[in-house]
């Protein structure tokens, strides 16, 4: 059984995530979320928001514009070096990347590496390839009056790009909260929104797309301690992955990146893994960076990027401790996790055991029977005083009682709250429950 | 005196906006939200959310990818005529749009018309202008394997756009929804997201930038009672901002859009005008767009956008009224709205009057003294009892009281809690109101 495959269609099915630009055939690499997908992507992203930054005094928040100043990639070295190996059939023109259809080889793969593994285009079956060429994933555009037919040259003046991370719109602005909040080390910067990176190939539902929303934190420390500093951070992921979003300990598999495979600015990587439907997958990074970013921005920019000491006067470009996360990848995480196939009384049943917190919906009200006017103004009465106190309910009249509960399940809804002929003799409701599908009798004043 | 300019200022000195990549000598066009801007911004963001999505029935978030199927902006008119006038002085190259250097004429100027205005190029005094052109703000960019020495039909193939406006990525999923939810008429999609324009000359700080935020609901109707639902649009749009935002009724003014100058779709269209410091913009927009984004939707895709009355069976093309608000227009309206000069015993003093519930912080906690540790120990238990009830706290016990007291009052912060040697004797602080500047005692408990 995929089951990747069947959450997608529960994704699409339930108003989760559609394909983007679905009315027009789509658009590859690109996902837009329908109205449980965005309830379920806020809350993610706001329990990350109170967790990391609003309940920690040392943390600032940064919502940095898309578009930067080119000389940023310049200085982080994404102009040089973020690019994947494209590789041409020269017979149907298809083009690919290369370490992705032949085996045994990575992305610095050579023309001679890859002519070697006598790979046939996947799309002719022949081969007959041009050379390995590095393919750029930035997505560039023109900022300002460029016309199509403009020379290359002023074109070229006007290249901008998207943002392939979140990261440099915080390391950009390093310096302005050092000007005006005047922070003392250690402090964190935090910053979430879109990222893009033009995949060759997208693949995978959500897991590798062009446009994505990371949350990233770039933790400012001395480097003396960066060691202590980095154990407090790699705890502080597993409580938040474990307690916050509820994924079991279990899942998640930390991989400490060997030197030889680490980003060239990294003294130190642990990759966070989860045990994704297809596999083990990263779910998060958690980098030490050094002074890399900073330094390079020093250099390109000319200003110092140094931090004083209150106490003891010493000056020093401060180091960085970097967990990122992206949203998707987390989305993914939490619903594949939730997602169960089991039995009730011998039906089988979709259900998506999300943790309260998260939960699109909290309580569902329903009467029990639709064309009985008299349960109907009840439950109305009941999900109005459930709405005030709780702002996640929803109302279902749909269907029969056990439909309602199926779809329920399958959204996630802790609890149904049903309205029957009793509730208007004793004004006690049935309360069932998502997981263990027991029912109880409860009475409205204690909901 | 130039309110605008000292807005700036405050935003910059105080870390609400930063000019975007400001560390390399900026990006026109862009800014980026530090610390307390993104704290007031996320605010604005999230009450506007509850109100209009969370606490109505009728009402579905979404959030849809900015790279869109190029056939979107087809259908919606974008890549025929969003477009500007540009013109270019021969002798020294400059750029300009025409109708804002020229007088008299509008964005439909012809090149024979502006020649008749005379006008002198703003930079090099001369007069020798090429053609006017139209040029599309829409940012382009390709997406996929495209190479920059690619011939011109395969970029072309892969041309994909920033979208200017959020609305259409909510019109693609308008049938995503109604096959997902089956809602009754009038239902509504609300989506908050980035928007992208290649302004030729961006000004007026963030109310004319190249990248914004906005927050759009496109809500169907049977065309028969559109007026009546056009009205009560209007009513709540008021509602928030005045009773949500806090923006006092005379400096919003309705500009019922003559027929003439309304977009082409729009059969009725009032702008909400707002009294900003450099004098009355447009705050948001209120649109009756018909059917025409669902009917060329259905002609591009070639798929039904009707709607079937679950009573009547009557089908039919929902009509759509369209409240859009930009984010930084009402973080700016919202801002130097608060933003005010006084004196307090006869000092200069700056301050927001920001309302309760969009301040970045409701309360500072202070100790009286900084060097003594009892009441700093004191001032920090505080602290802790009033982060746990109100999250928004802040610490401050930075240079005197009477300085904290002013960068509070520049920042909004409503309350001013103060702890002294009284504190440690009975358990009562002092607590200074922002907006009178008057101090009274309280005790703890009562916090």
């Amino acid at each position: 059984m995929n089951k990747l495959e069947d959450i997608v269609s529960l994704c699409k099915r339930r108003g989760f995530i559609f394909p983007g630009s679905d009315v027009y055939g789509g658009m590859a690499g690109t996902w837009d979320f329908g109205p449980l997908g965005v309830s379920l992507k806020k809350k993610i992203m706001d329990e990350w928001w109170r967790f990391f930054v609003e309940e920690r005094d040392e943390m600032y928040g940064i919502d940095a514009a898309i578009l930067m100043n080119p000389k940023t990639w310049v200085a982080s070295g994404h102009t040089a070096t973020f690019a994947d190996p494209l590789v041409e059939c020269k017979e149907c023109k298809s083009r690919f990347r290369a370490d992705k259809i032949a085996d045994g080889i990575n992305e610095s793969v050579t023309t001679e590496e890859f002519l070697n593994t006598h790979t046939k285009c996947p799309v002719c079956g022949k081969e007959n390839w041009g050379p390995i060429r590095k393919f750029n994933m930035m997505f560039s555009t023109h900022v300002g009056a460029v016309l199509p037919d403009d020379d290359t040259e002023l074109a070229e003046k006007n290249i901008a790009y998207l943002r392939p991370e979140t990261a440099q719109g915080i390391f950009t602005n390093y310096k302005n909260v050092l000007d005006t909040f005047y922070p003392d080390l250690p402090f964190g910067l935090a910053q979430q929104g879109k990222a893009f990176r033009n995949e060759i190939s997208p693949r995978d539902f959500i897991l590798r797309d062009r446009e994505c929303s990371q949350m990233e934190i770039e933790y400012f420390v001395n480097p003396k301690n960066w060691e202590e500093q980095f154990e407090d951070t790699r705890n502080m992921q597993h409580e938040f992955l474990e307690k916050i979003m509820g994924l079991p300990k279990d899942k998640i598999h930390e991989l400490e990146v060997p030197a030889e495979d680490r980003a060239h600015y990294s003294k130190r990587t642990i990759d966070f893994m989860f045990d994704y439907p297809n596999g083990e997958e990263e779910l998060m990074g958690l980098a030490y960076r050094t002074d890399f970013d900073l330094s390079n921005i020093a250099r390109e920019s000319g200003k110092s990027m140094e931090y004083r000491d209150k106490i003891t006067n010493e000056t020093f470009v401060p180091h960085v401790i970097e967990p990122s996360i992206g949203v998707e990848r987390l989305f993914l995480a939490v619903l594949s996790n939730a997602y169960m196939e089991d039995e009730v009384n011998g039906d089988k049943r979709i259900v998506l055991k999300l943790p309260e917190n998260l939960a699109p919906y909290r309580f569902c009200v329903s009467p029990l029977l639709k064309n009985k006017p008299e349960l109907v103004i009840k439950a109305k009465e009941v999900y109005e005083i459930l709405k005030k106190k709780y702002k996640n309910v929803t109302w279902d009249d749909s269907g029969n009682i056990g439909k309602r509960y199926r779809k329920q399940d399958e959204i996630g809804t802790p609890k149904c709250v049903v309205i029957d002929f009793d509730t208007l003799e004793d004004n006690t409701v049935t309360i069932r429950d998502r997981d263990t599908t027991e029912q109880i009798r409860e009475s409205i004043a204690n909901l």
